[in-house]
C-alpha cells in the first residue's frame, strides 16, 4: 500500500466543565473537517508563538471589532505575541470608538433598516451603533488631528501611533503602548479617512502612502523566521504575504481563519498551498486554514494556544 | 427612539484554562455574528433539555460519525436527551463500521484520488476508509439480515432496531438499548441499502417505506411541547419538521447547526424563521441557527449546554 | 520547466444579442474559477449526451421546482436526454403542485413569517406557495391512491409513475409518457408521503421500500457507458453514484452543481475526484463541478449545451 | 389576506439560440433566488444606465482580471457607462501586466505549488501566471515612475492616470483616455506598491494617501443622483459607499455582485439593506444582491443588460 495515513479517527467525548484546550485536543483526535483542521492551528500557532526568532504577523480584516473580538487582539499584544499588526480602517476606527467610551450593542439582522437610519442607527449584521458615538469619535479626531504639526510629512502608520497614544484602552492603545508598528494601507477607505478629510480642508500635513513600506520591507529582510496569523482576507492578508515578496524568505508559519471559499479566485479564500506557489509561505512551512466564522474559530484557537503555553 | 437593542457588545477575553462554558458566556458578552448566535443556541438547548414535558428530536446529517462527531450524538443518548432521532443511512453505515471495530483514519484533502482507488481506500474529505471495512460490513450485515424472519414485514426502524441491539458501541447500540426510535426514511440510500439489495436477491422480507410514519405522527399528535436539534439539514431536517405538519403542533424549541447559506433556496440552509410561515416551528417558539461546520459547532454545543445542566 | 499549462486567458467580451451559447464560449477563453468549470461543464454534457451508449442520470435535490427550474427537466425528458431520474420527494411534490393547476408565486425573503403563516402561506426563500394548493394536492393524491388495488405490493417508482400517469404537465408526467423511471428513496420525506400516511390509515397496500434497487442495479450493471448531472447533492447524488458501487463499472461522465462547500465533509460539497477514490467516477472519468446557485447555473448549462446540440 | 405577493412562478423554458437578454427574461419570469436577483440586478443596471443624471460608480475587487474579466470592465468604460473606478490594487496590476503583452494562462487548482514554485509560476486559483511577467512589469513600472518629478507631490489617482497614458490596451488605458478617475485607496498592498517602494529608494516623489478624497467628495457632494455597480466587496465596495456618507446623498441605484455571505458581519457580504441603516443607500434607493461567483455572474448582467440598451 503506497498511500501513507494517519491515526484513526477517536469519537469526541464531551466533559462537562471540560477546558477549551481540552476540547481542542479532542479536535485533534477526531482529526477531520475544520475541527481537524483547528488542533492543527493550534499546533501551528503555538509553535510560532514559542518560536523566539520568529517575527510574529497579525492580519485583522472582517467587522472583529464591532463583534467583540477586538479584545482578543489588545491582549495578544499585551502579551507579547504580536509583532506587527496589519488591520483594515475600519477595525481601527470602531477599536477607537470603543476607546473613548462609545459602545456597540446587541441587535439583530432582521430588522427594518429604514427605521433603523430613521433612528440613527447604524447596523453591522447584528450589533448596532448608534451616530452619536460619530459625533464623540469627530471630535477626539479632530482634537488628536489638529496636534500634528503643520506642514509635517508622516507615515500612515505614524499617523495611527498618534492617535493610538492619546487612547488607553483598546489596540491602538496597546500597539502605541508597546511600540508595535500598525499598518493600514487602506486607512482612508474608514471614519478615519473621513475623518482626516474633514481635517485636510483645513490642515497643512501629508500622509506619504508609501512611507510605511520602508520599515516593513527591512523587517522583512532581516526576520530570521516569520509567522502570521490571519484573521479574514483582504487588505491585511495580502499586505502581510507581499511584504516577504521582495526579499528571499517566505513565511514559515501560517494561520488563517475565513469564512471564504477558495473557487472564487479571491484571495481572501485562498488556499495557503496557493501562496507556496508565489513564495510567500516557505516550501516546509507549516500553513493551516480553518474555514469558518472567525468569531468563534479565533477564540477556540487562542484559547488553546494559551493554555498550551501558560496552564 | 423607536428601536430597541440590548446590552453593549462586550470584547471577549481569553484566560487560559477557562472551559468551554465559559468561553460560550463570553460569546453571548460578545453577542455578534456566529458566535452570538452559539451562545443563543445554548440558551435554546439548556431550556429544551430542561423541559421534562418536550419531546427532544435529533436529525443528523452530514458525515458526522466518519468525522469523530458519532460519539456525541450516542453520548446524549445515554444521557436521556434524545427521544428520536432521525438520521441519514450513511451516518449509520459508519456507526456500524465503527462499532464492528473497523475504524476511520486521519488523511488529507490534498491528493491523488486515482492512487486512493488503487490502493482501495475511500475518502471522505480528509478521512480516510480503507475498503476491507465493507468486507467485514458486509459479513456483520448478511448475518444480521439473514435473522430476519422469512416472509415478514417490517419497518425501516424495525430493522435498525435489530441492526442496533446486535452491536455494543455507538448510535444504534446506544437507541437501541434505550429504545429509541431511529427513522433514515432514505435507509435505500447508503451501504446498508446495497447490504439489503443483496440480501434481498435470495431474502423474502419487505421493508415497508411508510410504515414507521404512523408511530411518529402519533408521538408528534400527543407531544405537550417539542423541540429539534438539526446537525446539517438534508432529509433529518426535512422529515422531522413536517412530522408536526399534519398535528395542530408546532416546534417550541429549534437549534439548526448547518453550513449551508439561505439564498440557494433549498431547506438544508433555509432559515428557521421560514419554518415558522409552515407552522413548523410555533410562532413564539425559540429558534436558533449557527452557519458553520458542525464538526466545530456541535461540540461547542454541548460541552456548554452539559455544563450548564451538570456543573 | 515540468509544469504544463494550458491556453493563455483571453478577457471576456460581451456583444449585445450574443447567445448563450456564445457567452459560454467566452467563459471557455477566459476560462478561470466557475466561469471557466461552465464551459468545461457544458463541454463534458454535451459528450454525455452525445454518447448514444451512455446511459444518462439527472439528480434532482434543492428546491428548484418551486424555483421554476423544473420545466428545464421536464424538457430534458421530452427531448430524450434523460434515462433515469432520482428527485427528492419535495420537487417531485412541487411538480405535482404545478401540474394541478396551482401556483408558487413570486415573493420575497424579507418578510414577516409569522404574518405568513397567519395568512396560510407558506415560504421557500423568495417564493410564496398558499396553502389553498396543498388542499388540492390532497385531494389529488388520495383519488390517486385510492386506485391503487388493495393487498398489492408496489415499489416507490411504480407509486410514482401512476401519479405521473395521472398528469398532463411537468416532470413526473413527462417521465410517465416516456417510460423514465423517477427514484425516490426519501418519498416519506415529502408531502407525498404525508399523503401517503393519510391513506394508509385505511388502505391495504404495502410500497416496499427496497424493490427499486433491482432495477436500478441492473441497469448499472448492464450500462455500456454512464454520465450523471447532478443539481444539489442531497440523496439523489449518493444514490446515483453508489449504484455503481457493486459493479464493475463506474461513471464516465459527471456534472455537479452545487453551491455547497468541500471541507464541511459533506457529499453535497464533495469534489467529483472525491468520487474517484471509491470508484464511483471511473479513473480517466470526466468530472466537472460548477460551484453556485443552480437556479443560474443549470439554465447555463442546457441552454449552452442545447445549442451546441441542435443549433 | 394581508400579504402581498407578485406574479406565479413560470418554469424556466430554454429554446437553442436564445439570447443571454432572453435567459435573463426567464431568471424574471421564474423569479427565485438568485436567477430572480440577477433578472433584477438587471433591470436596476439599466435604469442606472439609462439616468443620465447620475453618476455611475464601479467597484472592482476579487482577482477578475487574471479570470478574464477586465475587458468587460474596459468596454464598459469605452461605452461610457462608468464615472469612477475604484479598484484593488492587484487587479490594477494584472491590468498593466497584459497591457504590456504579458498573458495569464489556463492552469489547475489541483496541483503541486511547490512544484509550481520551483517552475516561477504563480497560481490564482485555476490561473497561473509565470514570474517572467513581474521581470516585463518591473521595466515598465520603473520606466514609468522614472518620469515623475522630482520634489512633485501626486495622489494615487494621478499616479494611477499616469500609468494609464502609457499603455494602450485594458482598464487604466481606457480610464485615461476617458478621463475616468480610477481610486485605488490600498494601492501600496500591490505589486504596483512593491514596486513603488523600489523607485522609492531613490526617487523623491511624494504620493498623498488622502489627496484623492476632496475630488471625490466634491463628486459627492454635487452629484444630483448617484448608482454603483459592485463586483465583490473590499476596499472598492466600502470606499465607493462611504463617500456618501458625509453629503446628505446617498446611493439610488446600487447592485452588488458577490460570494460572501452576510452572517459573517464582514462589509464584503453584508446586504445593501445593511448599506440603508447607514444612509449609504437612500430609504427608496433600488438595490439588489446577486450570490455568486462574478466570474459568472458579471458577463450575464451585462450581457443582458447591453441587449436591453443597444439592441
Amino acid at each position: 500500500m503506497s498511500v501513507e495515513f494517519g491515526e484513526p479517527v477517536e469519537q469526541v467525548r464531551i466533559r462537562p466543565r471540560m477546558t477549551v484546550g481540552e476540547l481542542v485536543e479532542e479536535f485533534g483526535k477526531s482529526g477531520a473537517y475544520n475541527a481537524g483542521a483547528l488542533w492543527s492551528a493550534a499546533a501551528c500557532y503555538e509553535a510560532m508563538l514559542r518560536d523566539t526568532e520568529a517575527t510574529r504577523f497579525f492580519g485583522l480584516a472582517g467587522a472583529m471589532v464591532p463583534g467583540g473580538m477586538g479584545g482578543i487582539v489588545s491582549d495578544l499584544i499585551e502579551r507579547g505575541h504580536i509583532d506587527v499588526l496589519v488591520s483594515t480602517g475600519a477595525n481601527l476606527t470602531h477599536d477607537i470608538i470603543e476607546a473613548i467610551g462609545c459602545r456597540h450593542y446587541h441587535g439583530t439582522a432582521e430588522c427594518d433598516d429604514v427605521e433603523l437610519h430613521l433612528d440613527e442607527i447604524n447596523r453591522i449584521y447584528d450589533v448596532y451603533l448608534p451616530n452619536e458615538a460619530f459625533v464623540n469619535f469627530e471630535e477626539f479626531m479632530q482634537d488628536a488631528l489638529g496636534e500634528l504639526g503643520p506642514g509635517s510629512v508622516i507615515s500612515i502608520a505614524e499617523l495611527l501611533a498618534h492617535l493610538g497614544s492619546r487612547l488607553a484602552t483598546g489596540i491602538l492603545a496597546a500597539a502605541a503602548r508597546h511600540g508595535i508598528p500598525v499598518y493600514c494601507p487602506a486607512v482612508q477607505d474608514s471614519m478615519i479617512g473621513l475623518q482626516y478629510w474633514l481635517f485636510d480642508q483645513t490642515g497643512d500635513v501629508c500622509v506619504n502612502a508609501f512611507a510605511d513600506m520602508h520599515g516593513l520591507m527591512d523587517r522583512c529582510f532581516s526576520a530570521t523566521r516569520a509567522g502570521a496569523l490571519f484573521v479574514g482576507g483582504g487588505v491585511p492578508k495580502n499586505y502581510i504575504f507581499q511584504s516577504m515578496l521582495m526579499t528571499p524568505n517566505g513565511f514559515d508559519y501560517a494561520v488563517q481563519l475565513t469564512g471564504d471559499r477558495p473557487d472564487l479566485g479571491g484571495l481572501s479564500g485562498a488556499t495557503l498551498d496557493e501562496a507556496k506557489s508565489w513564495g510567500k509561505v516557505n516550501e516546509e512551512g507549516r500553513a493551516v486554514t480553518v474555514y469558518g466564522d472567525a468569531s468563534i474559530t479565533l477564540p477556540l484557537l487562542v484559547a488553546a494556544v494559551l493554555e498550551r503555553l501558560e496552564a
